[in-house]
């Protein structure tokens, strides 16, 4: 049986992980992270893809593209998470179970994060758990596909 | 005479026309729409060029990049509709007419869909009508330009 | 085969266009405006008949009354369009394909004419081309019907 | 002893039940309704007249003149109850207890059907029973008057 | 010189003025307001001419039949002053200058009475003075025209 | 046949009936009212149950005990009506139709009485007729089970 | 019988009149202004003050002192009509009629200046008619003392 | 070393699961879904205590008690989630690290469920994979302890 | 004399005083302020009696079981104050004079912690004197008692 | 040791005390209030100067002058309390600690009183104990000092 | 050529600067700001005088007067900047360009100050430089006069 | 000494500087701006960069790319301004004070532009000095940096 694939998308300021405010996101760089969720996906018998773009564009353009290459797909939108209803309509589109993933917990953060233009069209919503909210994303997609 | 020039303007997800949501949206492909869209300009004595962009930035540039080379803009700016003033300030800066077309009557759908940042910047606006949306528009730009 | 026929109803204030505010509505007479929508309808191959009221109540008796007589329903409901939630149920109960209709673009004016009530129940939208947004409106029912 | 007189006054577009969205509205028609209406207050010993107007000056007249002459009203406004104010104060104006009905659960539809203007001088209100709705009204206001 | 001439009108539920709800409006009946009227334009050397309507529609009419016939309307035009949009585009589009009275301090009263969809399109609002509102719109309107 | 089973349930602070604020609630003991409801139910050929509680646990707990017991249940949630989404879910949860009632016309009082969120979820409501409100509800619950 | 007494307080920036804005206040000064009111005011056989004041705490002062002094209040309160909740309860501590006063029709202004937090505790308002507005009121307070 | 203790607490309603709305909320009855639960737990060597609770006040009695018996909560607040500060402040109160978990996706459910008053205060939040989110939760605890 | 009798009641989470945030709430726990405030009561020449709970319901029960036993009661409704409508209406049931008393200044807190719906029922209100609060309101209740 | 030193300021309309709505103030004089407070004050064994200004720039100054005079500040702000940011960064300016006093119950009069701009820099706030309210004002100020 | 002048006006408190908050607003005392404000003018071939002042009324009476003396205004309105509409009529009726001025960044400190009442009338703003906002402001200042 | 280097950043749509709406935004061209900000910088000893994108993901690029490249940032985000939430997420991950530079009074325009996401991450704003906003901003920067 094949392996199943996931794609795992970072958006934006993501890339600066472990540079930034580390206070609140912490210190693994996003290369580190990307190689931890591959290993944990691989744990799980899955096949895992890590991409990161500060373009809203490029975010729709391979969310389209997964159709047909992936069977699901882990979003960190990052700021499009709230307002981007181009990332929203991308995701409603495409036919792959798509979870939502924070490393904060954007309910103890400002006010504007606090709601997210994506979750309507999500299969669910993991945040608060750093770098875990990866896995334990990647253990909620293995139940779903 | 030299046949007047309009420049069509799909924005995000409706290269997935045809494919996606098809009940909301219907069956028709982008592609098809376009070569009907270029049909029904020719039929009304125009010329017309449909193009299709996920990206916000590109479709600034084009509508900067109209000015000069075409005599009206028909935008169905999807999802970017609600929230782009950046498109918005767009519009307003170059002095070609503009109308503002959906497939949908978006004023069915999600309240966060009732807005348009676009409206008050074109000359009109046509919604609900599916693909025949376009054919209104190029109706309207004629008596326009 | 029968002539489609499409009733066009306009609503409060409507009846001093071209004396009213030209600025803003244009200096055409709602008779002239009347004549031309009915010529539009005949190169289409359709029937049309238009009427004018200022009341709320009699706009109501009207569309009930189009049941079995009109294929379908052109309304320009004026400031009625904005809290006549009446109208809107009147549209909501008749079967008959509705387009709304504005000359202006109610969504470069005053705040409280940029919400429809009745547009939910209409099939589409068309505002912002002076008379000729009776014209499109046409085209749209015609395909429609 | 004298019957007590009890005025139904039916509000806009409900002339249409029975043929209108009957998934919402059921299937009698008012003049079914208006007949069992008239039974069941002869069966509580009361008289009772019905009438519909989709107008709102027809309704505040018919209200005035209940004057002298109705002991009670029960009154459906349909969706005049959600923004006439002008319905309201002709309520409040005459002394006769006066009751809000609907056939329908307001609550459990639009968002703007949750509201009535019309409730605060009411004497009471009885919402989704359909036409036993006009019973249960009765049965107040035989409570009342 | 020809006495100017002044257009009062009265909205709904003001015929039961001096019968409704005294200890807010007062014990003066409609008829003997509008006689105290007439007397005090003829004082002031106008032609008044004072009518009611309970019906929206009507106002309308009266007020679109007013161009020609009237230097100045005064108009008090009770619960629609709050929602009436139809009647404030009548007064906005006929060119007669007009003058909004109330009664009552509709600012000492519930919520809902506080706002006046009229006012913006009135050359000037009079309101808590009783029926002596209307002189000194009399004098108002002297004043103007 | 088995007679129809009905459990009236009163809630938070209706046992004060009678003693507490009659200007507003009446001067029956809510006592007495069961009583009479019991015997309102028994003419109606009903059984009926009538008990109170100040806990919002207890009355979820009683409606889910209510399924297969109860084939209607009418509720006067008192003040929880305006905020416990707990009973809202309570009710939506067990298959048993729900009448909500309330004593005083909650329209006609504070602004945060106007508002029920278990409204959705009933089948319908009567509000405003002191205790025979139960009455009106004992008649609306015989015609729908 | 002695001559009634009226005290008319103008507020902030008012003493700019004829020389501030003129397009929207007009060309009379104060001074101008003030003269008028007190022969308008001796033509009424009223006696009248007239005072300036760009100073919250001093205009409640003056209205402090008007007790037992004055038998009226004409207050354009200019800036202050909107958020001085102290000079709002000055005027209720006062028993002293009040009448507000404005220029210009303060609801065809900025939606700020739409709302006057005096008007419910002043007998009525009167705005709209430029200096007149004062005339109006002395009529009106003519009325009330 | 001593296994990590987790208490998972199920708020109002959750008892019902398996039998209340199934299309929403799955087949499994809540018994099931807490042996699963225990299993899980001990998979992950923790040790697990389930309870469920319809009264607000006794599931803040079981979070005060939590301290010192257990390194971990999970709790599933139920509609409580919505409005209990009561139960924030419990969360707050006690120094042990819980996490918020709901078997729909909450935030594609009707608008008042969007809104989470337990998030702030809870170190992250799992919604969305029916009743695999226990498990997520589980896993997540484990990296928390 | 009578000594006179007062009911303290401490809402939600209160029994973790001493234990809990102790930054924002103090290192007393309750036992030991119930000692305080008994003491004080003393020296006051009242008698005081104090107790805890996180149930709703059960603190409607004590506000119910005051009448006739208590002169006065002082509540800290925890977080309850800011959406127990249920406890309003018995604290406004109950003829007892009621004082609302808060350890931190609510209004320096959280937003939502700025709301008191016991607030308008209550006679005055004292917050954010630590555990003097309680002594303040011993005073301020011998002054009404 | 030498006394501790208060100052107590009365804002706006506070000096028509005893004068003014007695029904809702009281009909105690400022001046008798102010003696009571003194006194009160030297039973604390405190020192106690009182002033009243109906100006927020002096008042102002009062704060900032009370610098190294007074070890307290007790503030009636009067209508001010309601939006003067001003009279707020005064009182978060000085470190002196301020307790916010209302004679009546803000909470439980019109909606604009229910917010207090001052309320967020203030050790705590007492309302509703009339006189009393200063008295209760000066046992916290004692318990701070 | 004559040198330009210049009003610098300093709102309340703005008296306490380097006394007050000094991690918010810096340890300069204001007469030394204002040294060096009178330097940087002149160094930038100016006059400049500056003035402060708690009072509302004041600051109005400045802008009034600074007309004919003064070629621009340098306002740092403090806490006046988000309410005071008389302020912003002052600034909108003279004629002299005028610049708002912020030590500090309004926009990242509490809600209520991201408003600015004036900043609508005044030439343009500058926040967020500390003392250097001042010397901004001259130059800025430079360019219009 | 090395030289201090600051980045210029021109958002959407200011590429089409003095040929767009040049009432509102004048009527020199980008390119002259630039050269104008790089000699003004020149002269205050700094070096100077200036570029401009109509993409957001690239101004995001850029603000990460200026990490070590550059002491400072001037950024006018043109409409990105007031929606952008990832462009200020990338200005606070990197440690560069930042300065938002707007050309016009954005507080004089339309109400959705007087909100900036971007300015409470940015250490100060100066709007309203056409391309003089620049130069007052590299001021700015300098005593910064």
């Amino acid at each position: 049986m094949l392996k199943k694939k996931v794609l795992v998308i970072h958006g934006p300021n993501l890339n600066l992980l472990g540079e930034r405010e580390t206070g609140i996101y912490g210190r693994d760089a996003l290369a580190g992270i990307n190689e931890e969720i591959i290993i944990w996906a691989h744990d799980l018998n899955m096949e895992c893809e890590a991409r990161q773009s500060n373009s809203e564009g490029e975010i729709i353009d391979w969310l389209h593209a997964a159709r047909g290459k992936f069977d699901g797909v882990i979003i960190n939108a990052g700021a499009y998470t709230h307002y981007s209803v181009a990332i929203r309509d991308a995701i409603a589109s495409i036919r792959i179970p798509c979870i939502e993933v924070h490393l904060t917990n954007i309910y103890a953060r400002e006010e504007f994060r606090h709601h997210s233009v994506l979750a309507p069209v999500c299969v669910g919503q993991i945040a608060g758990f750093g770098k875990q909210s990866y896995l334990l994303a990647l253990h909620g997609i293995k139940g779903l596909i």
